[in-house]
């Protein structure tokens, strides 16, 4: 089945994302070279700025209006002890930062960022978040299934599930610059992990970490079930929806959309670690080109991930041993992309500020 | 001559500089480590943060009033031909700071941080610059002697120098939580080499890079140089104020002094680049305790600053193969500083959010 008739909502999205623009692109290097300064002295910061440049179409990179999406959902591989944690902590730690208390709280308020919580897939329900407006519901399913006894949602849920991100994308893009992803989600590493082997075509053994802090008999557990997981679903590794269905979660989806959605109005995302990033590869493999507005935000601590940003061929900016999720990556990362965006906009050029240029080797 | 004596100001001062305060360290570890993650699931941010509560003496460690402090000095080794850039650029770039078109005033605005422009040597003289306020005057000479020569400065220069920096810390400290070391100076990092040389005892050519982007022949030519100028002045790799007077620069005395006055005053300072680094060496060799104070704000792309920081035992914050100076790895450091105290003071426990706690495994 070719997945581009999924959805005509998908495709349209699917058809309005098109490359970074090289012109603009250009511009910026031709720019950026007369800055004062050695040749290219603030390194990946003005890469980053070529391709703020290339994606926003402009010299002037939008990006004061920063907001992080926070997908909540949960697993029904959950049951399969593959955390540290009980499930009741998704809806928990969601309250938490509701009140502000969640690493995610700390670190977007540094940034200087929004935060948006969206329940595509809890258990639980909440009523009185949504009642209140902290938490918008775009609920497909209370939890997945459990993987290892099939696949974890229906197709129809999966592109539900990537329709809801894309959804929250259109609805956000007029009050937001610069997107980052971030979920909750007990138990998420393990699909991800899934997902991720999939697409890079690794070694689960590679793809898989301790999540919250499995022991060695924990992880090799986990590996197992991921495994197991993968050889009763057979994913098809070509079919990014086919992938979500089987061995992916409700949140990796509405990612996946949420990331779409970002490229089509040509706006950056901040992906954060893990269960972002496969996330992010769903994106990739429904839309290839979705590729030029992801921005790395960190290398997580769990040792799947460098694999996965090798695959999309991304450098993360950040490599402070975290792997909290919350999209806590994405919004430090924040902090680099205004500064890139800076640099661009606000350094004087070598004839501006009338300052000698460097004497020819 | 036991460098103690060197001046009875520098002496309150190594002597107002003690270690971080364990008990506070420890307070600081045992609240982190009842923060809503998994265990130390923000990594590195989190040993920051038990630096700032170590340092501060506090778990509401204070880092909202950031500084860069920019010292400006010359160098008469730049007539040598180490640099690409002739020397006037010194004055130009200055005054480009002065009306916010160089690298350090983009990443110091987005960092929400002050810049002050301190002239400690610089060849020329500001003295427009420093009526109307834009620059504070601390000028030990107009430029220092060609090292290849002879010392490059005087015994009493480097004390003077490493004083002015003292002399600016302790002026600033009430206004400022957080600071930042920054340079300017053509030709500097060529000293910064010969300063790192003796203090780590490596040899000059791994701690010698292409400074504003010199070719091979040049990167062969200043590699000769600072052999010769070691070869000639044959500092004494025990005392730093003899590696300061005689491979060293005005720019690098002050920025020791900053490091040590914001030490004293308990005060984290964040240290930049190559240049800087090169700085809290000379700091370090006068008192050791001054490491405890220091943030290493990103690794340079510049071969020798990372010998240097392993010297220090510190890991650098940022790797963005940025070589700029100016304090802008530092400046952009400043939003992770910011970050690892939200961390501490913003985050809810698991008992105060009321989330359940991790399974023993």
């Amino acid at each position: 089945m070719p997945q581009i008739s999924a959805s005509s909502f998908l495709d349209r999205t699917f058809r309005a994302i098109c490359p970074q623009d090289n012109e603009w692109r250009d511009r910026a290097r031709a720019r950026l070279s007369e800055l004062t300064m050695p040749f290219w002295a603030l390194g990946d910061l003005m890469d980053l700025a070529v391709d703020l440049a290339g994606i926003t179409r402009s010299l002037h990179p939008p990006v004061a209006r920063k907001r992080v999406v926070v997908m909540v959902g949960d697993h029904g591989v959950a049951t399969e002890g593959v955390s540290q944690y009980p499930v009741e902590v998704t809806g928990q730690m969601l309250r938490n930062m509701v009140n502000g208390g969640a690493g995610i709280n700390a670190l977007a308020s540094q940034a200087g960022a929004e935060i948006t919580l969206v329940d595509v897939g809890a258990k639980e329900d909440f009523s009185d978040l949504v009642a209140s407006g902290a938490l918008i519901a775009k609920k497909i399913g209370h939890g997945t299934d459990n993987m290892l006894l099939g696949p974890a949602m229906s197709r129809t849920h999966a592109v539900m599930a990537v329709e809801a991100g894309i959804e929250i994308a259109n609805q956000l893009a007029d009050s937001t610059d610069l997107f980052a992803t971030g979920e909750i989600g007990i138990g998420n590493t393990t699909p991800s992990s899934a997902v991720a082997a999939v697409i890079t075509g690794r070694p689960v053994i590679e793809l898989t970490g301790r999540g919250t802090g499995l022991d060695d008999a924990g992880l090799a557990h986990k590996v197992a079930v991921v495994e197991a997981a993968l050889q009763k679903n057979r994913p098809d590794a070509k079919d990014g929806l086919d992938i979500l269905a089987k061995v992916g979660g409700f949140e990796l989806g509405a990612i996946a959309g949420l990331i779409l959605g970002a490229a089509a109005k040509r706006k950056p995302v901040v992906v954060d670690g893990l269960i972002s990033t496969a996330g992010a590869l769903i994106a990739y493999k429904l839309e290839p080109f979705v590729r030029d507005f992801i921005v790395c935000g960190h290398g997580s601590a769990e040792p799947g991930h460098a694999p996965m940003c090798a695959f999309l061929g991304k450098k993360p900016l950040l490599q402070l041993g975290m792997r909290l999720g919350e999209g806590t990556g994405a919004a430090l990362a924040f902090n680099l992309v205004e500064a890139a965006a800076r640099v661009l906009t606000q350094m004087a050029t070598f004839a501006e500020a009338s300052v000698s240029t460097a004497r020819k080797n």
